[in-house]
Formats: structure tokens, sequence, C-alpha cells
């Protein structure tokens, strides 16, 4: 099946035309691709002149309301109907699409995707998956990313599993390798939640992954494993930290580079070798975070994404619904169950 | 007066030879510190021939014992007093040494640290607390870094004091800028011991410092606070991952500079530039990590720190020493009593 994607065509800091100018090039990148496009109708049409073979495979939907990118989840929900962004999501609730992609506000785009769309039996909470760059040319599947701030060892064995899923469809492994972040690696580090995941994994050598352990902050980019799970808030802590590192080496290196003449000549010479570093860290390359766990497929898109970027958000978003997302992690729950005895709850 | 340091002469990825040579290193720069050299003396003795003017300023006494990396907490500690790192601990404690420093293991010295010199009256719990280099010359102060894994809103509180008064040492600010480490900068974000120990920190302007709210992991380069307070899981997750994020970026400009002559040559031309960035990122200049909240100044050389990092970590026990850290801890403590009502926990 070919999947339609909606798409919030009204949120990201650059607004419409971006939005527009990815789905053109992601349809341009795979013709089979179908769009329903949700947001004002004039601007989309406008935006829509420039992309012609985008017009044909897109079908408009008028909204008149936005989520604005500081509105709280709370204050966004109570007008989630009349909102791009809700009835984008919608279109996934009512089988109008198979997914939906959306570069607006992230809290309010969970809080409206966990409304509509309700968990997948047997998932407590959803989870929110991101790409991190390493070494090697995969990424890093890492979740959760800050849609709980806390997280029990059920939470995270279900995490595991769903990372995992994710990471079969990304690179076709048969078993991911998946750890779980702590401030050490010794079996006694941490709190009690990661002990208890960590001992309820270490008995799932049936599911559809490799546990391999805990790892630390520092190891994210070294490739060392596929699927890094988190609570949200240790998550969210460690991506924001990454990204900021990232940027602070990357402008010291810019002060460098101009601190005098003779540096920016090396600069320009070497620029193809400087430029290689600017792509593989560039966020556009990694862009598409995933809500997992839901009875439907929401993809975030980086509220800075360039064309390229939201490109990528879109394909990843069809890639899950050819791939079926929600029926690999559906495949694993009852597997779960019997590594967390107790009533479903870990040791 | 001059304070006299006591060594742990035997920690340390590269042993003896590194921590006199730092020692000495010190000592050139400030040739009023003398010295207790504890470990095995005739390795010592034989560092101190390279260094007659360190000779002169120091003591050695002998233990056989030493502390390995990888050991225990637990058991290291049984075996304390028979350790290098022990006996320089305990040096402290009986005031023969104003403070310690140790390139040993972390955990055995925090655990061993804590039982002999015991928390400052009125602080519930110790604190890690490091150096972060940002955009600005002078480092961001960072806790707790892992001396513990939770922290509630009255640890979070001490810890914004403790952390306040490191900084104020360091660089002479009257009431240095402090933020909490959250997962967003709104009121209502993150857990419930970040609000309450927000709330009390917003009433606390009497304290010696200036409370500025939450911050995000992304900021903390961006030298827009003097000092970020976290729960330890949270920090160490912060701390690791920007050092592994920067060592990624710097691997990933190593490889893309050696990827062709062009760039090869670019980078010879260019190398000072590089090389100023190599020198900001140095983590042997932001070297010495500091056990706050005891009675008595404990100092955590990294265990991979050359002499220059050595000397470093040495020069700020000095320093802590000679500004009297514990008193100002102790100055704040019963300001603390006020922002913290029902028997002294957040509300």
């Amino acid at each position: 099946m070919t999947p339609r994607i909606a798409i919030d065509a009204m949120g990201g800091d650059d607004g419409v035309r971006v939005m527009i100018a990815g789905v053109a090039l992601a349809r341009h990148r795979h013709p089979g691709f179908t769009f329903l496009l949700v947001g004002d109708q004039v601007r989309i049409e406008a935006a829509l002149e420039h992309h012609p073979g985008l017009r044909s495979a897109s079908e408009i939907k008028h909204v008149d309301g936005v989520v604005k990118g500081d509105e709280k989840p709370t204050q966004a929900m109570r007008k989630a109907k009349s909102t791009s962004m809700g009835q984008a999501i919608d279109a996934v609730k009512t089988g109008a699409a198979g997914a939906a992609v959306s570069s607006g506000n992230t809290g309010a785009l969970m809080a409206m995707s966990k409304i509509a769309l309700r968990t997948i039996p047997g998932i407590d909470r959803p989870a929110l998956a991101a790409l991190l760059p390493t070494i090697e040319d995969n990424d890093l599947v890492m979740l959760d990313l800050g849609a709980n701030t806390g997280a029990d060892a059920r939470n995270l064995v279900e995490f595991a599993v769903m990372g995992a899923a994710y990471s079969r469809i990304l690179y076709g492994y048969d078993r991911p390798r998946v750890k779980l972040l702590n401030i050490g690696t010794e079996d006694l580090k941490g709190t009690e939640e990661l002990r208890d995941a960590a001992a309820a994994l270490g008995r799932a050598g049936h599911l559809p992954l490799e546990f391999l352990g805990f790892t630390e902050a520092d190891k994210l980019s070294r490739a060392e494993t596929d699927v890094v799970v988190s609570d949200g808030f240790s998550g969210n802590v460690a991506l924001k930290a990454v990204e900021g590192a990232a940027r602070f080496v990357t402008d010291l290196l810019r002060t460098a580079f101009s601190s005098s003449v003779r540096s920016k000549i090396g600069f320009l010479i070497s620029r193809p070798a400087t430029e290689l570093l600017r792509h593989h860290l560039d966020p556009n390359n990694h862009n598409g975070a995933v809500f997992l766990g839901l009875n439907g497929i929401v993809v975030k898109s980086h509220g800075g994404a360039d064309a390229k970027g939201v490109a990528n958000a879109v394909a990843v978003a069809a890639r899950l619904v050819e791939d079926s997302l929600i029926d690999r992690i559906g495949e694993s729950l009852s597997d779960i169950a019997a590594v967390l005895p107790h009533n479903g709850r870990a040791a």
C-alpha cells in the first residue's frame, strides 16, 4: 500500500512554504506517496504553485486554527479540532491518512495524539524517539525524550521493545542492540527502576532485541548500540546536552577559523572537509522524532527544519506505515508480560 | 595561611610520576604551597628526583595500599586506612592538611570522604561539582554530578547555595547567577522536586546568589548562568553527554581533515586556529571537581589528567582553603532554613 500522509502545513518556524517544499521533495524522491495537506487553503495553494507535481498527489483540507509554538498543551487541546495539527492527527484516527507529520509545538502534538489515538493495548505510556548521529552510518534510536518525566521498570521495558521495533524498520536489523542509559555500567548503578528493567530485559532472550546492559551518556555516538532507553527527563537532558555541545564546538571552530587571515585561508582550503562535518551533524539529516506506542503514526519534524529535513521526516513516517510499526510493536507485547511478573509489573 | 595540600600520589591512570609532576608545577606557580605526599615512599622519592624544588616543600607519608580504579566503594572503604586515598582524606580530618587531592576512583573517594569528614551541620547531602567550559572565559559550575542519584527540593536548594559559594570563590562574583536544570523553562515543567526548589529559591532574595529559574541542557555552554543545579543522575548524564558530543565532533573533524591531501594542507595552515579550539576544550584546563558540603575540602582530579591538569586541581584545592569554602557555605545555611518551611523541607 502506498501510504497517504497527513501534513500539518501550518507548523514549523518558517511556515507553510518550507513544509510544502519539504513535502514536494519527499514526493519527488518517493513518487508513490500521496498527501493530505491540512491548514489555510489559500496559503497552501500559493505554496503549491511552485510544486505542480505535488498538487496532483495532494488533497487540501482547509482549517482556520493553528497551534502556536508557545501555547500550553492543555490550551491547545481545548481547540484541537479547529487546528491544522488536530485535524492532521484526526485524519490518522479516521483512517483518512496512514500517518501525520507536524513541525509544530511538541507538547501539544504529544497531548493531542495521545487523546485522539490512545496507546496500543498493553502499552502503559507512549514515548518520543529520535535519531542521533553516530560515528557509523546508521543513527542511534533514543527514547524517551520527554513524553514522560519519569518511568518505572515496566515503562522502560516497553520503551526498549518499541525502540527496537523502530530500529528494525529503519535499518533491517533482526535483533537491534539495546542499552539502558545509566550513570555507570556496573549492575548496582543507578535507580531501582533501571536495575529492575535491566533484570527484566536480561530475562527477555526471546524478544526481538539484544539487551546489552547499561551505557553512559558519553558513549551515545560510539555506535556501540542501536537503541538507548531512558526515562523522559534523562533522555531529554542527554539529547539537549549533545545538541548544545555540538553547537558549542562548531561555534568555537568558526571563531577559531575566522581569528586570522592565515586560519581563514586554511579554512577555505579545507572547506570540503568541514562541509563533510557540517553534513554529518546537520539535524535535518536526522530529522523525524516519532511518538511510539500509539494506535497511529505521528512524526514530529524539528521546528527549524528546512525542506530537506521535512522531506526526511515525511519519509520516516511513510516507512513506518509501510512496515507496519504498530503491528511490530504489538507482536512483542505478549512476550513482555512474561518477563514482568507480579501482575505485569517488574520485580 | 599558606595551605598544605594532601596528595593521593597513587591515583590516576598514569600513576605517581604524573601526580608529582603536576604537584611540582602547582608549587612552581604558587611558591607558598606545601604538600603531604601520600603513597609508596620509594616511588614518590624516585618521582621527586626530577623536582628538587618540590622535595623541600613536601613531607612524604608512606602507605602501602591503593584503591583500584574498578574497586567498589564499599570494598575500598573497608581498607580505607591502609590506602593512600584514605590517608590523604584522613590528613584533612586531623588537620594535618587543609585539603586533599586525588585522581583515583570517584565513588571510593566520595564514600571515604563522606564517612571521614561528614557533612557540614545543616547540609543533608554532599554534592560533586565540576567546571564546564563556556563561550566566555569563566567556566560554569555544575552540580550534583553523581554523588547522589536523586535529590529532593531541600537538597537542590542546598546544592544551589554550595555551588554559588564555589563560584564566588573562583570568580569573585557577589551574587552568582543560578539556574536549575530542567526539560523546559516554563514554571510547570519537570518534576515536583524541581518546582518546589524553584519556589523556595524564588523566595530566597537574601541569599548570596541570583536565582534565574530553569535552564535546559543545550544552554550549558552559553554563559547565561554561573551555576547549574540538578540531581546527581541528570547532572551526570548532562556532563557525560557534553563530553561525548565534544569528543564526537572533534573526532569527526580529525577524520574530515585527514580525508584528502587538500584538507590536510588546509589543516596545517589553520593549525593555530584548531590549537585554540583544542586548548579551550582540553579537560585539563577545567580540571578539579569538588565535593561540596563536607567538613573538609576534597578535590577529584580527572583520572586521565596530565601534569597541567593535576596542577589546576591542586590550585583549586588551595584556593578553596585560602578562601574558606566551608565557612562561606555555613554562612548561608541559616538563610536556607527561612525559605524551606515545614520543618526545613520545601513546601
